[in-house]
């Protein structure tokens, strides 16, 4: 007779695969919302919480979950190397359930890092995530999945709205909260600061690539396929964790359309991962409508709860960690008392099971936040007392990438990082004998070398245009017909008093008083530099505030390095 | 007795995730081959398609496409609430098989996004996306995989080179002809003009995460595994699938080696689209023999078919979405009547079958192209007309980000975002005294302070270099050799009458005259101007032309921060 | 009766789609790890040995490996036309199993592409590509997988520690020796440089999207899954085959710790591949005590593997593929021979077997290291030989984006690219009549425009402050307190001959001797020179190396656009 079910033991398996992906869509989300100065400090937290936190969960959290012993706490067992066959899934042999498990315990942990990011010191964030491997999430695992008191009552928490997420939504509530805001979040009135992601892109990708896993993380929680009722489970998982989503983004489309004046990028990305946190409880137990219903209030609620724990409650949270995993967790789960359909769980209040099942739920998240905030408020405090949990204002200033890691920059060569060099490539060049002075290395008289100009040959002069980036093209081509072709362009930041129109990024409106400009430098000698002057004028005018400055310098010599002409003579031709 | 089989239904879900994944590898593509000032509305709009799609598939295009009804059309069955047993795979519940159907339309509509890239107004783009997803995709959906006419008549199109891709493509050029071209894409005399995409990895990782997907798009379009033949189809499927982009890279690779002096890199991705898109319809139905065809064919056609709309027809599409997903899926379509081996479907013409099955195939791909460019025409018709489809002048200069966002970039801190800051560091200065001034606050009168020079003190003297990148680091050794140690460097660009080498960029010839140069400037007291000068020009000689300028400015003071010297002193060290 | 399975050959499909995957994985791990001026050739590269891999394999490899024949080698089989029932796993039809092979053969071939990386030839790599997927993995494949005489001998490698990953790494350092290293790498000391990968943030994707689909690339190499046997192997595997790289990660993160002072991030993420890469050979045969040991062996030998090959061997491998593929490859396998516990292999020495594994091992090692050692020199010198292996000093210099493939920039924007515009946009000016002067075609005299100042106006002055970033946002604050509100602000590296502290990038020092600053220009009519000296002065001042220096220049004239005001008035108001 077999014991094991191919099927079975494949879907967990998927599953699995699929629930491990989470941790690079995390890993991008926090990325990409952040700065790049913490950038690799934060890929390092989603790797360590992973890594740290897999042989944490091999020796003692997979028992304290699912070891022999009571309602509130499972046995010690390193190594997994008890008897599970009454825990496992019909068909499912142990190694693949375990790890089907450790994967979901590393979700939990991962999601406390985005609300922590740059500003926590790397050693207390390994300590402290490794405690919610080990004893955080096993033990409220163990009420709510591994047949302690929550499951007995009959709460319904089908992959994890409450078990996985809200536990570390609310461990990163009460992170946030005991670091406090980054250095520069609040003004002194206490006005929050929008600070950009340094990525979108990146952010949308992780935010796809978890939509694309979740469908392993809710569908394959059906731990089997070989029935018609897991089949049609699995069928309804799948069409849930799609709609719920979906609906929370077109609700946090028109929320942010109406409340910020223009839809917002990031709070909709966010909105999709609300409603799949919030559909996670309940993906099984409530029909397309009740997954309608539920994205739809996930995705009104983060934009309110984004802006609630920002600005009112000042938790500095730069990914939404809290609102889209504690919040939307905790609604999600409720939300199952309302909407249950009574096929896998009894009938929600709105489908005519009374009050019962929803009681049910709100002991269940009531218990499990107030045991994890309590739990997760003594860890960190603890190390706030012993090792320190936040880095010092220098390292938060500097970056954690440097200060942590040693690491210059995540992205040599956009920061300007010169590139190497061979020494021969040095040695290679011809010795510099400069003619008709004493060496260097002894100190040299003073000598006044008579600028061009003063030897009464005709004036050089440098002028400087500061202009906007949308004017350049027309700039250069009005410049080239005035005879100027050569010429060198940086960006540059303008500063100015004026304020632009208002933007928001994730509902706080965004201070800018630098805005990107181009400054060209134009070198004449035969040109008139009125004539550079008034053309500028003509093509940079519009009236508006921002229009550009122009600044006009003595020029002493130039010299043009492939003919050796210096002076007039090195302005009379074409290449830079 | 069991209805559902495990296997078949897990197949199906599989399929489901890994094509729900393919909106990730469309936005990045999009994302990639665009400007980064456009990027977050790409990252919106493609998560919209999705997200408006699917509760719009969910009330309206399940019904209409697979609904009771006739040969043209289903029924109106919001909420999916029908009895669809006639109609679902064997052993597939409804729900999986609606997800698995959700997630093709979306793909369907997201294919129209890159081709409208960078100038469509955002709430158009909503308004006509929902329309594909309620309206177009499911009505020619209906007659090819409904039960349909076409299906009726024998057409075959196994996962959707003509049901999904060529519906996209179709729209796709029908919505970027209206559209017109991206301002700056042609010149007066109609040449187009290379517009460079911001990010070439990130596109290429959305090309592998399609690739990647479309094992589930075309091997799990078997909606089974129960039996023999559905294994063997699979398999087949899955070799063909692969074999086909490979080829189709190669040959691309070749084309553009040829034509354009160097093998391109973006055409050469959109060659595994344009492979995997031809051999959707046919991958179970042909031969890998056929599948190597196919994919020939279909790398040569995307490049031709790039240029073709770039340079003749001037339909702007940046990322090639019609060449790719209409041109290749009409004629992935169309070669099943050459080679299908008539396992699945009749004899097609090489194979000894005759004209018939590929008459069949013409007339599904031209009457589904006709439908699909008369409907999209009227909407995107309308849509001008009410509300309007395209972005202005200025929105469109902008970019979309800030414009329809009020998104500042999503690049934060690569554009030079200034990092936020607290009060209290402000307030942490010792406040500033100014000896021996006025106060500011009241007007001061104009007090000429004599310059350093004219102290009777030597000379000043900034030498500004402009110079090639990689004459760098050659440059500043040979300066420390002089003694120079201190310096400021930045990165510009030079612009000057001169071309460089000409390069194409997906055909189209790219126009350099600004080149990124390294800006270097020195300030010395000591050192003579003219040994700084001579040194520059052994180092930077080569005798072509962009070898770089020299220019000298008079300097009157300079300030030593750290020790407050001034002047000669506060260059007589080596610091920075 | 059934002859195929749908479990088993769903199982191998899957696998099949998730070993492609990797495809992206590695992509981006060399992308990111390498600069961004070759990332292009990358994306090439990566694309091209599976496209031509996948013709070459279908056409030659798999007969070599799986056509009827000897111990040594199989038959010529173009097509896979042959009856290949005999080796066909349990219910998996031929074309399923085909293309679960043609993966794993690309995955080899891809590996050597990064320790090649950023100076070779891209038409030799190509040739080079082909003889791997033609030749080299087939060969050795056939004794290991092929029922050559190495599986005939008992060597077991389950998933291809030896015969994937050892083979792409004895490539890679083969190749990486005849190359030799970039230009740069050393200096003329020999002593190693660090030069830093462009993108750490995709490097870390491309990790994670690695251990994603190396649960496929184990997991699946079951072939089938419809027995308890396999179920319980399948479970095993996963866990085991994420329990190795965790235990790694944590082992590299606490020695880089120790050894560099701070936890490397970029040697960290490749210890995670070291662990996945060491436990393929014996994920099936182990249990997770040997996994986690295996991983805890990997982690510690990755880095100074790692090191080894910089400093001491001197072969340049910018992204570690020797270490990690090579040698961890070959560790891995032979460790098999120590940890086996007798299930699936006879047990290893610590298990009580014996040395008989363990012999057998370390035949298995030796010999294919030994194979692809001499058939790879061959390639790799006859390619040296005749079309040349690497690219001129220049196209390496200039990078190989722009030299093999006439990319400018795969980020365009980013690296400044100016965007493009409308002739109508520039034609829509006004045409530009400069009053008073001649016409600029025709050589106009010299005429010595007075400046502002000569003309007895007040003096301008402007001040060129070079500080570092994390003081800017002060500086620009008490600014404005004495009425400075319009400033140019850029970032620039600042360059002297102080070091930093030292900092480790893949256990290299960094030298850096350009630190990033930012350059703040102020030009002051009103307020005072000194003012803004003393100001700045004092904002900046730390007493450390690296405050910043002022420089003080003479301006001759000031325009402002918007109000043609020039000179003192054109200062007099708040906007940039």
């Amino acid at each position: 007779m077999e014991m094991c079910d191919g099927i079975n033991t494949g879907w967990v398996l998927l599953g699995a695969a699929l629930v491990f992906f989470m941790q690079a869509g995390f890993a991008l989300c926090e990325a990409g919302f952040t700065r790049a100065k913490n950038v690799g400090n934060i890929l390092m937290k989603n790797l360590m919480d992973l890594s740290a936190g897999t042989p944490a969960f091999w020796l003692v959290g997979f028992g304290l979950m699912f070891g022999a012993g009571g309602k509130f706490l499972g046995s010690f067992d390193p190594g997994i190397r008890g008897d599970y066959s009454a825990i496992l899934p019909a068909g499912v042999p142990l190694w693949a359930y375990a790890i089907f498990q450790t994967v979901f315990c590393a979700t939990s942990a991962t999601i406390v890092s985005g609300a922590m990011a740059e500003r926590t010191k790397f050693g207390a964030y390994l300590l402290y995530s490794l405690c919610i491997s080990l004893l955080v999430y096993p033990i409220s695992g163990r009420w709510v999945w591994g047949g302690g008191w929550l499951s007995e009552l009959g709460f319904h928490d089908f992959a994890g709205s409450t078990a996985v997420h809200m536990v570390g939504g609310v461990c990163a509530l009460v992170g946030a909260a005991v670091l406090g805001p980054r250095l520069g979040k609040y003004d002194k009135n206490g006005k929050p600061r929008a600070i950009l992601g340094h990525n979108l892109t990146l952010a949308a990708l992780g935010v796809f690539i978890l939509w694309f896993a979740w469908f392993g993380f809710n569908g394959c929680s059906t731990v089997g396929l070989d029935s018609d009722e897991l089949c049609e489970t699995a069928g309804l998982v799948f069409f849930n964790t799609n709609l719920s989503p979906a609906c929370a983004c077109v609700v946090a489309l028109i929320v942010t359309w109406i409340r910020y004046k223009k839809p917002d990028v990031s709070i909709t990305y966010n909105a999709a991962l609300a409603g799949l946190v919030g559909i996670t409880a309940g993906c099984d137990a409530v029909d397309p409508i009740g997954a309608a219903v539920i994205g739809i209030v996930c995705g009104f609620l983060v934009v309110f709860s984004v802006e609630f724990f920002d600005k009112i409650a000042k938790i500095d949270d730069p990914v939404g960690a809290v609102s889209v995993h504690g919040v939307c967790g905790a609604v999600g789960t409720l939300f199952v008392g309302l909407f249950a359909t009574g096929t896998s769980t009894p009938k929600g209040l709105l489908y005519g099971g009374g009050l019962g099942l929803l009681k049910v739920q709100a002991v269940g998240v009531g218990s499990v936040a107030a045991y994890v905030a309590i739990v997760s408020a003594i860890i960190f405090l603890t190390i706030k007392a012993t090792i320190g949990l936040r880095a010092s204002r220098e390292e938060e200033l500097t970056g954690l990438d440097l200060s942590e890691h040693g690491l210059l920059t995540a992205y040599a060569g956009f920061a300007m990082q010169p590139r190497t060099i061979t020494d021969e490539e040095i040695a290679s060049q011809a010795p510099v004998v400069v003619t008709g002075d004493a060496p260097v290395a002894e100190a040299v008289p003073v000598k006044r070398v008579p600028s061009f100009q003063e030897r009464g040959e005709p004036k050089l002069t440098k002028i400087e245009i500061i202009c906007k980036e949308s004017r350049f093209e027309v700039l250069k081509a009005k410049l080239a017909e005035i005879g100027i072709t050569g010429m060198t362009v940086s960006h540059v930041l303008g500063c100015g008093a004026q304020k632009g129109k208002p933007e928001y990024y994730r509902g706080v409106q965004v201070e800018v008083n630098l805005l990107p400009k181009v400054q060209v430098d134009v070198v004449v000698a035969k040109v008139p530099v009125r004539d550079v002057i008034e053309t500028a004028k003509k093509v940079l005018y519009t009236g508006h505030i921002g229009d550009g400055k122009i600044f006009v310098y003595d020029v002493e010599n130039v010299v043009k390095v492939r003919t050796g002409e210096e002076g007039w003579d090195a302005l009379q031709d074409e290449d830079a």
